[in-house]
């Protein structure tokens, strides 16, 4: 047998657990797996650093499948070559609720599945984060970082607009240990790609900095030698690997008939037949299984050296690189946020809670090295790059700081990948308006319990002047709409300094922050000897006397609560103020802490300069609003503001009102 | 004075306009205008057909400003070329709550702005659509539709994703009566370009099928003849105009302290004298405002020309294009759906509400032959592609089905583009889950109250196998949380049908459908009347007695609930359904509708596979809720149903519970 045949042999075994458990679940896509098999046995069998007998060893290479429909062909990779979990009996359980084999890869759910996909694009941007995570951690532990990241992409992830931003990052930042491996098969869902496509994809790719070469997907030896070219390029690769959809079976292949649905049990005979793969359904001969499994082990000598290297260090840089790993917070760190908050209560300051993020960022910063900042060409609207940071270049990633440009997808779904690799913490930026850009990436970052940050700032009409296509009305509830994110508004210097210090410790909850442009009072003057953000919510202000009106705010609007509940009180009617910086980790609080901070004053009323939807909850659905009902305005913030009526004088109104 | 110094005298006027508007503002952007002031005034004064005195005449060239920042450019131009509303008190207005100057160009609220932009990539993707609907109309009313759609696009616009999508589409589809005239100044926010940014644009654009030219931006004579070039062009053109950002400010041109804050006295003196313009303030000097004004009637003989070839056409074509360029329903529309719906009622079937769609649209757009149809490559899973349908093609625009790709951002942004256009009725599906990706562009949609219809099928975790990244969860509230959009969630055939009654009549407010893959019974059995789905909600089943329960639910949930109902009847607890297909249109229903349809049952359950959040609006935040707390998980639709409890027995069970 010659090297070829033995590698489709290797290539057939994944082409029949992948017709043999979609046919099972009566459910999957059998065509890419399929079509790619014989580029990944090629990957998995001469190129890719990996050693199923340590999944989570740090240098190990990269395998993203980012085309996650073909997930069976990641999963039958990971059966064969002896990931301990991926038994035959999860590929039969393919699609099933509670397997390791659910119907896209998940991260978290499935060992060795370094990232979730299935929406297009995304793996194509957290493959451009791990390879800028590895080119972060080779700048600062250059002895034990030496490793590729590989993504198998379909047409549709280089039609997707998130891909081509973070392309074009990725050959900006000469991301040179990064290879596409684009399953080029001209079909999509709807048909013949031509139906909807006549890119360029090399000439593209090349435009953006990439080197682009095209070989026959079903040819070993081409393979090899594309990916063995990629070895010492000084740009990231895109090999163009032309394959058949479907490659096998005798009536679908080539067609959009076998992307998505099961072959059927003739197809499949026929299939066998035309591959020579004469084994019954999951059967896989003991040469073929042999010989996988010694490919799932190919990484064992590099990974020993790399443990060898690893113990050469010193025991404290050793220590220091585990903590990055394992996202633990330094020794130092709350002394530093102490000291920091210290310095507010002593002199309190009336800045923009975007400012005041900036000063956090920096304590933050400073006492967290793996910390790497980025905006999407906002930074000095955003203030996210703090004096003490500096920036990633083109072949220097010593820095801690990425100008993404204004690609806000591109940066959140690379934030991600860096956030996946370890050993980085990554922040990002926008305006708060352009989290929508961002969306799909933030609910997989959720979903993946990533520890992510991204800093939206410019958080509500009070933008101003730019108008309603730049403020935010109905943002912050759709972020709070996102399971397992944490949506921060803090009220002042303080909220923001506590909101930051739970980011950063949130292991399995990404957080985002919105903040303000204009600037706000201080509102917290005293230390109450907690992180009083971290419940979510709490009584900021208390009656004098039994409570006749609770406000309940955010951000911005808890000054103007505060303004009000001065009036109020002067006319009779105590009123107690609540901030509430985080509905989600409110909720999270026992129902007694819950009951006791929503209280029983008579008159509720909610204000939020942004729409109503999820304050129910809170105020009741009988309870008072002062906040935003449609789009924006431009102009002044002030005026803005005085135009939606949302000013302490409509507070004090609505809570008489209710009160008389 | 030469040609080009005259054409440098009337850009210095808009120069003077855009620093002048900002300083007076104290916000705003200046350099974009002063940069791009030669170009426009070369494509206003020599090559756009335009007509100021009728700034709504169907066959103009469209002129989109992408970089919505720059906007003193488009107010200049508007105000220079005699628009009636744009008068010097609206520049001087510029910023100021209630202007017609917004910060961003806001369509519908200044006359002459065809889109609203500012969050980048939306302009370039609106334009795409633009162009295709010029192609559609092409085809359908050939001796009148004749024009061209010229976009200034900014470096931060070819960053963003949406505009690759739509850039990729547009060449595809050889959009050949499209220019973009990008701004090529080498400046961002962050700084110099190359901070973030090293992609050979002309490159990729051309492996996009477009042709690509550079000019310099400030050579008249150069920029004319790039443009004239584009007049029989085959594929749609780039003209890279290589432009000083701020172009005359003394100490900031070409820098980005000229982006965006005003340049300051100092700086605008310095200016003036640069630029030898000796005016004060907003002064304007007679031979420039002549001048022009004359450019402003430049497409008058055009316009009239156009008129009379209009004239000339038979009095029912006449009817029909000004029927479909309003946007109204032709006679038989309401009676081709009463026959619809009453063939439901006579053989009521079991359906997906993605299926009962696709039979409502095959009527609705037989009947509407202005309805232009597509999908992001979903077509065989979104039904949008009726048997009546033909596919629009690179070069023959006949058809009425767009294969957009796996491109949903840019698909939403062109199918706004199409519906600013007019004479088309867009339609755009792709999955719910997906919907994330078209946010900003539903955003901008609800914002400049198109008409366009967005179908969203695989609506909840019914998807079943294909798992949590594909299962929306938070969507359907994150989608009711954006102003002035309608989200149909409709329970069955019925309701489906009512829903694009509703939807193709909206003329301002977008529409999006969230409809099932999975089958469901039909709940409505027979004729009450009239669109009940128009209310919102209402009550689909009374309780026999006085009701001890009312439950209320959207889409596939109603029918679970009717389950429950009966079992609860049967129990007891006479229960009444409600259902809720919209409830935007249920909010806008006087308070005595609503408080009838919600009713006073001791017990209240919201059902819906999906997160709690806006319920309470509904039920109270102490009323009970069937739904998901999270994300889904990948299995057969009834076990994933099962896994998170949303079943009737649940429902029976939790309304006991609190009878009890």
């Amino acid at each position: 047998m010659t090297d070829t045949q033995h590698t489709r042999r290797l290539a057939n075994a994944i082409r029949a657990l992948a017709m043999d458990a979609v046919e099972q679940a009566n459910s999957g896509h059998p065509g890419m797996p399929m079509g790619m098999a014989d580029v990944a046995t090629v990957l998995f069998t001469k190129v890719l650093k990996y050693d199923a007998s340590a999944p989570h060893w740090p240098d190990r290479d990269r395998f993203i499948l980012s085309a996650g429909h073909g997930s069976m062909l990641l999963y039958a990779l990971l059966h064969l070559t002896g990931s301990k979990e991926m038994t035959i009996d999860e590929l039969k359980r393919f699609r099933q609720v509670g397997s390791r084999t659910p119907g896209h890869p998940e991260r978290g759910h499935t060992e060795s599945v370094e990232t979730t996909t299935g929406p297009l694009g995304a793996g194509i941007s957290n493959a451009v984060g791990l390879a800028l995570a590895e080119r972060i951690l080779a700048a600062r532990y250059p002895s034990i970082t030496d490793h590729r990241t590989f993504a198998i992409c379909s047409d549709g992830d280089l039609m997707e607009g998130i891909s081509q931003e973070a392309i074009a990052i990725a050959g900006h930042l000469k991301l040179n240990r990064l290879v596409f491996l684009w399953d080029d098969n001209g079909i999509s869902i709807d048909g013949e790609l031509s139906l909807s496509d006549s890119v360029d994809q090399l000439a593209r790719f090349k435009a953006c900095g990439w080197n682009a070469v095209r070989v026959d997907g079903h040819d070993p030896e081409a393979i090899e030698a594309a990916l063995k070219a990629t070895e010492n390029a000084d740009k990231p690769t895109l090999i163009a690997c032309k394959t058949v959809i479907g490659f096998g079976a005798p009536t679908k292949a080539g067609s959009e008939k076998a992307h998505g649905s099961p072959l059927g049990k003739d197809e499949i005979a026929g299939a066998r037949k035309a591959l020579g793969w004469e084994y019954g359904p999951f059967e896989i001969p003991d040469d073929v299984r042999s010989a996988w499994a010694e490919a799932g082990l190919r990484g064992k000598a590099a990974r020993r050296a790399w443990e060898d290297r690893f113990e050469a260090l010193e025991p404290a840089v050793r220590d220091e690189y585990e903590r990055r790993l394992h996202g633990d917070l330094p020794e130092g760190f709350s002394d530093a946020m102490a000291a920091y908050k210290a310095k507010l209560y002593a002199e309190p300051k009336e800045v923009a809670t975007r400012k005041a993020g900036e000063a956090a960022l920096a304590v933050v910063s400073q006492a967290l090295p793996e910390l790497v900042s980025g905006s999407a060409d906002l930074t000095p609207s955003n203030n996210t790059f703090t004096k003490n940071m500096k920036a990633i270049t083109p072949g220097d990633y010593s820095g801690d700081f990425v100008h993404w440009g204004i690609r806000e997808h591109g940066m959140a779904g690379a934030v991600n990948g860096l956030a996946i690799h370890g050993g980085v913490l990554p922040v990002g930026s926008t305006f708060l308006v352009f989290s929508d850009y961002c969306r799909p990436s933030l609910r997989l970052a959720a979903l993946m319990k990533l520890r992510v940050v991204q800093v939206f700032t410019h958080d509500s009409i009070g933008v101003g002047e730019d108008g309603p296509t730049h403020q935010p009305v109905e943002h912050v509830a759709s972020l709070r709409a996102i399971p397992n994110l944490n949506v921060f508004r803090p009220a002042d210097a303080v909220e923001t300094a506590e909101a930051w210090e739970i980011a950063v410790a949130s292991k399995e909850r990404p957080s985002v922050f919105a903040l303000t442009r204009q600037n706000l009072p201080q509102l917290r003057l005293q230390d109450r000897g907690e992180n009083l953000t971290a419940k979510g919510g709490y009584e900021l202000a208390a009656a004098e006397g039994t409570p006749a009106v609770s406000l309940f705010a955010t951000g911005s609007e808890v000054s103007l609560a505060m303004e009000a509940k001065a009036a109020l009180d002067a006319a009779g009617l105590p009123t107690r103020v609540v901030s509430l910086p985080c509905f989600e980790l409110f909720f999270d609080q026992p129902a007694s802490y819950r009951a006791e901070v929503i209280g029983t004053a008579p008159v509720k009323i909610a204000i939020e300069a942004a729409i109503r939807m999820g304050w129910d909850a809170i105020v009741g659905s009988d309870g008072g609003f002062v906040g935003m009902h449609g789009f924006g305005e431009s102009g002044p913030y002030k005026e803005v503001y005085k135009t939606f009526g949302i000013t302490a004088d409509a507070v004090v109104e609505l809570a008489k009102a209710r009160s008389a």
